[in-house]
């Protein structure tokens, strides 16, 4: 049985600052928990059901996470779910160093003040399916250890590498040699746009798109073409959403570069 | 001053039961209500402060919408949001009938059981983005007109028509010329796929993409070119969330169509 303590820690884990000073975040679901297991990330401690357990004995074979069976209830009680699910993990947030080598491999995505925890998770996901590594937050985005966060990553947390940096500081010491790719309402249409194999790909802020005191370091401002009629009616759509456009972009940048 | 059953009334309509017994909605924010005052929407009464009222006197000069100055702690008792904006209207949900001709001039967006309301919203967003002006939805779709859906499609749920109709008969009465696009996890890549100038797009759910009763329907169907690497981990991305995928499909059927 899981004591009061136990339980206050485990939902203290909810708030950033309880998981700052922990150096811990929460993972939910099947799903989420064997990506987490199957990956680099030390896992702390799994909650599950005893039927959980059960039949996940191979894939927790080589696991040194402490093992805590639960009952259901209890499981409600940790939870940050409305319908939790059969498992919850306690895993150790990596500690990761920027290394300037991430830029000479492939695209890295860069995230200028992405507020919202479902389309942070969306880009952390949309990232992994166009088989990007590296993203890089300013300070200002949600952290990506929120449990929304982390639930919307639908298990890519696992395989992104993900790091919180002052952007402005990383794009001033960037390599000239290397193309900084940005979404505006004005530029250059996507479809006209030629790719090279790596770059920077920065996505801006739901409401304010890219801050000003970026703009100068992008190299390629694009505007994903448009189709709605701009003489029909009196108003218009005014963006994309955030992970819609990086989903678009990287489709773009990764089967039509030269 | 609001009356209590009239904020009462206001209240009921963020539960679908209520919406469906008045035939009305709730959209909040000045974008959006004044991209629906601009629209063919009729806008059954606006609540907003005094300020706002002042400063959108043009915009409101040819509505018959009933305008109520209310005070912020009012606005605060109808309102959906955590942080209340300066206005509130409630629309009446326009009565749409379904239309062959709709299949004729551009792409249709098809909505197979889409559940999350951010998804939704930004689905439309995305197809108005692309000039999309139909989406037909399946029964078991989230309602358009709950508040999360309407903040979320940013103004574009005033230029696109939604209608709900049984998809499964709408694609069996479908003309045997218009191509049915759908995404699944096997498939021809969306980069080799010859789009049309018109045509259907389906969108399936969440968790289990398009329904296996339609994807007899279906006469294209693409993968979304992905680039993780297959081999390198144990684990790997599922599939792209919905949103996402309507909008690089979206991007590629308008942009590379012959």
């Amino acid at each position: 049985m899981l004591s009061k303590p136990r339980i206050k820690q485990i939902q203290s884990l909810k708030s950033k600052k309880f998981r700052d000073a922990a150096r811990k975040f929460i993972a939910e679901g099947h799903t989420l928990v064997s990506d987490l297991v199957q990956s680099n990330m030390v896992i702390d401690s799994i909650f599950a059901t005893t039927s959980w357990f059960h039949k996940n004995q191979k894939t927790l074979h080589h696991s040194k996470a402490e093992l805590v069976e639960v009952s259901e209830k209890e499981l409600d009680a940790i939870s940050s779910l409305t319908t939790p699910n059969q498992v919850l993990a306690v895993i150790n947030i990596p500690q990761r160093k920027f290394d300037n080598d991430i830029f000479i491999k492939d695209y890295v995505l860069m995230l200028d003040e992405i507020k919202d925890p479902g389309n942070m998770g969306t880009i952390i996901r949309t990232a992994d399916w166009f088989g990007i590594k590296h993203i890089i937050c300013s300070h200002d985005c949600v952290d990506v250890y929120n449990p929304k966060v982390v639930q919307a990553t639908m298990g890519s947390i696992a395989r992104v590498q993900i790091l919180y940096e002052n952007i402005t500081d990383v794009l001033s010491r960037l390599d000239s040699s290397i193309n900084v790719y940005g979404t505006f309402l004005e530029g250059t249409p996507l479809t006209k746009i030629r790719f090279k194999k790596t770059g920077v790909i920065i996505i801006g802020n739901e409401s304010k798109g890219i801050s000003s005191s970026l703009e100068g370091f992008v190299s390629e401002k694009i505007h994903i073409n448009s189709f709605f009629n701009k003489t029909e009616t009196n108003t218009r759509p005014e963006s994309l959403n955030a992970s819609v456009a990086a989903g678009i972009v990287l489709f773009a940048a990764k089967n039509f570069c030269s």
